[in-house]
Parts: C-alpha cells; sequence; structure tokens
C-alpha cells in the first residue's frame, strides 16, 4: 500500500541549480576553466577507448547486448575486483559489485535503500562536491554535515545517523587524508551503532607525495560500501562507477537499481573491461599523474611568486588545491575579476553547508583545462588575485 | 524540512522478481529463448556501431567528454527530434528532449516528478512489460489497472487519476493499437483533468500490415510524454531512451534527472546520433522489419499446421504474438513442459495484474531467438503445445 498525505516534501534547491549549472557548462563553456571536479577531458584516450570498443565488440556474446545482470556485466565486475585490491586494497569478490552511472547514482540508490529500510538521518562532510549535496537534500533523510579539520571530517562527532559519506582517501575541499585516529573513530561508530559508511573514493587513484591511502573499506568490509569511479581517472561523461557494498545490502540494493534503470550500458562496461584487461587504463593513470603532479608544482611555484600571500594547501593528492585568498578578498569578487578574465574559477563556499561560512578561498582544479589552456589559465588566476 | 514517520512503504515483491529474472537471464541463458520483450540481439549492428563510435570519438569536442547537459547530448536531441518527427510523426524541439537509461528509467523519472509535485495515482494497463509495474510499486503512487479489450486499454474508465501509461501503437500484451475512440477519450480525460498520458511506444517502428500508427503525443503535445527506447529497434543493453515531455514538465524532469545519475552515457549518445545520422538506423530498422515478419509468417504458418487449436493474435506489430492455448492447457504446464525441451516462454500472466487471471495464454517474442534458434525454437514450441 502506498503511503498517502505524508506531507512537505524537501525543498529541491540544490538540485535545480546543480541542473542549471551542468547545462551552463555545456552551453557556454568558459575560455579558461580552473573549476575542480573534472580532468583533462582532452587527454581523454579515444584511440585506446576505441581499440578497446572493437575488441569488446568483437567478443561480446550476443547476450550482453539484451537486459543483464542489474550488477553490471561479469567481465567487468572480475576485472574490478582484480583492480580494487591491487590499486586501492579493497576487499571484494566480483559477485558483491554493482556497476552504477557514476557515484550520483551509486548514492542515489544508497539513499534510496537507506529509506525504504526506514534510515532517517545522513551526515555529509563540511564541503561536499554539489551533486552529493543536491542527491541527498532530494531524498527524505535529514542532512548533518560534519565540521572538517586538519585531520579530515570529525567523525568522533557521529551519533545517530544512520550513514556518513566519508572522502577518506582526500576530502574533497580540504585536499587531507582521513587521519588514522579518525578512522578508527569512524568505524567504532559503525560498529557500535550499525551505521553505514560510504566512502567515496572518487580520486584514489591521483596521490603525488606518498604511497596512496588505501580504501577504509579494507578494515571493515561489512560495515563501509566503496564507491568508486571513473570520472576522474577516464572521464565524467562515461558514467561509470562502482561500489562494493556489505553482503547484507546487495540485495536491495540490486533491486534499487532493478527499478532505477536495470542495468548500466553493456557496450561502456566492456569497453572499460578490454581497457583495464589490457593495461591501458593504468597507463592512463600513471600519465595523468604525472601530468597533474607537474600542473600543481607549476601552479604552487607561480602563486607563490606572483602571489605570496594566498595560502595554498591540499596538495598532496587529488586534482584541485584550496587556496585561501588574501585578507580583504572576498570569494564573489574574485569570482567576477576571473570571470572578466574569461577564466571560471569556484569559492569554497559553493562546497560548504547552506550556514556555514569558511575564509574565503578557491578550489583550484588544475587538472581541468586542456595542456595549451593551463598557463594562461594560471597566469589569469593570478592576474585576478592582484586585482 | 524531509518527512519523518511516514509509515508503512510499497512493498517490493515485483521489483526483487524482475532483479532475480535479469539475473538469471544472464547467468543460465536458454538454449531456445520466445520469451518476449528482446529484438535478436545477434543482428546488433556491431561494425556500423563501431565505425560510428570511430567518427563520433573523431569529432566529439572534448567537453563531451565531461559532465553534460542533464538533457543529453545536443547532438542526439537534434537527431533524434528529426528522425522522431519523421518516423512517429512526434512534435518536438531539441530543447525539450531528456535522454535516458531506456523506458525504465524514463517512467521511473516521470514518477519521481508526479509523487514531488503531490500525485497520488496512476494508472496502467491491465498488461504490463514487468519493469513497469516494478517501477510504479517501488514509487508512492497508487496504482490502477485498466482493463483491456480488442480496441485497446479503456480509457472510457480513466477518472482522478494523475497519470496513465498507454502502449497506444501497439498493447503490450494483446497487440492491438490503441483505437481512435479510446485516443479520444484519454486525451478527452487529459484536458479536462490534467491529467498526464505517458506514451510507452517501445516498438513503434515495428509495424508490418500497414502504415505506423502516429504518436499520440503528435495530438497534445502539452497532454502527452512521448518516451522511446532504442532497446527494441537496436539493442537494450544500450540503455538508450528519450522523453519528449510538455513543456512544463521539462525543469521538474531535468532536476530529477539530475540527481538520479546527472546524464546518460555520453559515448553511446555520440555514437547514436552518427548511427541515425548515416541513416544506419534507418537500414537497421528496416531489415529488422523484415525479417521479423518473416518469422512471424513462418510462426503462424507452422503453429496453424502444428497445433491449429491454438489461436494466434496481436500480430499486426511488435515483436511477439500472443497464442492463446488449448482448452485445458496451463500456462505453467506449457511452461514446464518448453523448459523441458530447452525452450523458455511466457504466459501472459506474468504481465497482468496480481488479481487477474486471464485465459491460458503466451506471450510469443519471434523476435527473440538468432536466426539459427528460431525455426528449432518454434519446433519445440509446437511440441510443447501438443504434449
Amino acid at each position: 500500500v502506498a503511503t498517502q498525505g505524508s506531507g512537505t516534501r524537501v525543498a529541491q534547491r540544490p538540485s535545480g541549480d546543480v541542473a542549471t549549472a551542468a547545462r551552463q557548462r555545456t552551453e557556454h563553456p568558459p575560455r579558461y576553466d580552473l573549476r575542480p571536479g573534472s580532468p583533462d577531458l582532452s587527454a581523454f584516450p579515444r584511440s585506446a577507448w576505441l581499440s578497446a570498443a572493437r575488441r569488446a565488440l568483437n567478443k561480446a556474446p550476443y547476450e550482453a547486448f539484451g537486459y543483464s545482470d542489474p550488477r553490471g556485466r561479469p567481465e567487468l565486475r572480475a576485472a574490478l575486483a582484480a583492480y580494487l585490491a591491487r590499486a586501492r586494497g579493497v576487499r571484494c569478490d566480483p559477485e558483491r559489485i554493482v556497476i552504477c552511472s557514476g557515484f550520483a547514482q551509486t548514492f542515489r540508490l544508497l539513499c534510496d535503500v537507506l529509506t525504504r529500510q526506514g534510515a532517517r538521518s545522513l551526515a555529509l562532510e563540511q564541503f561536499v562536491e554539489p551533486t552529493t549535496d543536491a542527491v541527498s537534500a532530494a531524498s527524505e533523510l535529514n542532512v548533518r554535515r560534519l565540521p572538517v579539520d586538519e585531520a579530515g571530517a570529525v567523525t568522533g562527532q557521529l551519533s545517530d545517523e544512520d550513514a556518513v559519506v566519508l572522502t577518506a582517501a582526500h576530502q574533497f575541499a580540504i585536499g587531507v587524508p582521513l587521519a588514522r585516529h579518525r578512522r578508527a573513530e569512524a568505524l567504532v561508530w559503525a560498529h557500535d551503532t550499525g551505521g553505514l559508511i560510504i566512502e567515496d573514493d572518487y580520486d584514489g587513484e591521483f596521490r603525488y607525495d606518498r604511497h596512496p591511502v588505501g580504501a577504509l573499506q579494507s578494515l571493515a568490509p561489512e560495515h563501509v560500501v566503496y564507491a568508486g569511479t571513473a570520472s576522474k581517472s577516464l572521464a565524467p561523461g562515461l558514467r561509470l562507477g562502482w561500489m562494493v557494498p556489505p553482503a547484507h545490502l546487495l540485495e536491495d540494493i540490486v533491486t534499487a537499481k532493478t527499478v532505477a534503470d536495470r542495468n548500466s550500458s553493456a557496450i561502456d562496461q566492456l569497453t572499460l573491461t578490454e581497457v583495464i584487461a589490457s593495461g591501458g587504463y593504468d597507463r592512463h593513470v600513471r600519465r595523468a599523474r604525472i601530468s597533474y603532479r607537474r600542473r600543481r608544482d607549476q601552479l604552487i611555484a607561480t602563486l607563490r611568486q606572483r602571489a605570496p600571500e594566498a595560502e595554498i594547501s591540499g596538495i598532496a593528492a587529488g586534482l584541485h588545491a584550496l587556496v585561501t585568498l588574501p585578507a580583504g578578498l572576498e570569494e564573489h569578487t574574485m569570482v567576477e575579476r576571473a570571470g572578466a578574465r574569461g577564466l571560471a574559477v569556484t569559492g569554497l563556499r559553493k562546497f560548504a553547508a547552506p550556514a556555514d561560512l569558511p575564509s574565503p578561498a578557491l578550489l583550484v582544479g588544475y587538472a581541468t583545462p586542456p595542456p595549451h589552456a593551463f598557463t594562461g589559465a594560471v597566469a589569469r588566476l593570478c592576474a585576478a588575485l592582484d586585482g
């Protein structure tokens, strides 16, 4: 029996904003772009992808073109299980992987399952990717924000929430990994309360200064959903992500996926399988890591020289740096000044909880521009910081 | 503010069934398959698709690999607007098309939008594809079933529902087009009550005996959401569908798509654009139509000869025929007998509303088997009918 008259719904504020932003990004791409959240799209390995598509189309059984296992193609789940164990230390079995359309869908399905199981509240970090905010705002879950400091999310403040989303390898805005004691506190919370940890490992492949931080999931696979994506390692346009949920959630997630869209695109899945199996995925990530580290170094060197009063942090990993603005410079002023120079930048406040007013800063996505536009983008950033 | 304590949720019966069925279909494909709902997957135009992917990857702007307009790639929306106007008489503008992951997602997004706008009930036809049933059961909408007769859904029985799903070109199980007076009744209902018609045009391309039945949407584009798919014309594994909603629903649908999965796979969208633009889509549909008409004729001829007591109907269009079982033969007996011969078939009851007990019949999907297995499948069907 359907629930009737359940009263006022969640306001849709952020979702509409996110949809509008995505549309504008397509219709009016800026000349220079240092917004965070995107790899260098001009580096997408088109010919490697096409060769992999040829191999995939040649060898696919014809059943692959039909309605398929809602968890995703078995070929891709097998390739990912091996890759995730090796590259991210994830403990998983191909039977327990669910392929989704990016992290957005992974998180949406988890919100659906949690709500259906009676969950009422969810904790997000103080700073999150706007789509994460939009998806949770569109759910019926009450959202609490966990403060974030130089050790990552303050997991000691978790209490009776049903789930928490943690960017454990690299806090989305601040750029720090979740410290060892914070990991321990999150795991104790999950163990004691039955709360679910959703590990958003959006850019775990990109760590520059030391060994990768392994997945939190490996410590407690029955309390953590590991969520990965090809959006940063290859391209968001692929809309391919994956999750490794605890066994007790698998059936409900499969049902949620089925009533969301049955399964994800078969040809993309089979092509990604070939890209991983041929070593092309590792090669691309390695090349991208070298390129982004160089860009990061160039960004730091240029800012230190031309805008020494701007503080840079969160640089050990990921695709963006946090640049704290010089005293007296507001984010919106900086966004306007950059815009006047053809450069799109994003202030930290866009990623903060509505009531939160962090110190004025930019999240500088140094991976975003194509190579020919990178130096020009950084020069315009410095010029805008200068006034 | 999120709604709390909204009580018991919709039972998940059908969703779980659909997920299990999809998984079994992948893990244990039957030797012979005459279940409905699939085109001949062995005829998927792999080399045309690969050539189109090459052209698409060569010419795509790099922005195409990023997060993109939630409505879908502008190239595909332009190609589809022209195609749908020409082939199905749909009145549309590329700005108003939304690309989805198949009809399942189209319908899911519409259920989300309707619920959020305060809708409480939905009418489905007496016989529907099980995923449609599962998606609506997982929503908070109350579902009513409209009887179906030889003129299609009895739209005169529509009353205070907020929306109705109509397979107007070809009723899913019975195989008849919605008669002219039934179309008129549906449109009057929509006009008078503000109810929304969701036109599920799942196989509108496949009509054998006369000109295609044009889309209902063309008569009242502000009351009808036209929903099409590549699942029957090309392959379900592509997960590509599209909808043309009334203008007043567009923004909410775009928001729902954004919080579902942001946008659909870019490479598949750009490849389909090339397939349509090169004429490959029309050629494939034409070839498939000829092949399916031959199969249909062979099925009819063979059944008339070897099982004259089985009645065949719904044969003027689509990818399946309704075969009424001889008196005394129950569906489950027939499914078992066929199974013992390595043939998978589906009884009509699987598509009926839970309380409904239609006369024992099979929905024979004559498009499903690859060519080499078709004659054998029909022979096994006849043998199973014989006992």
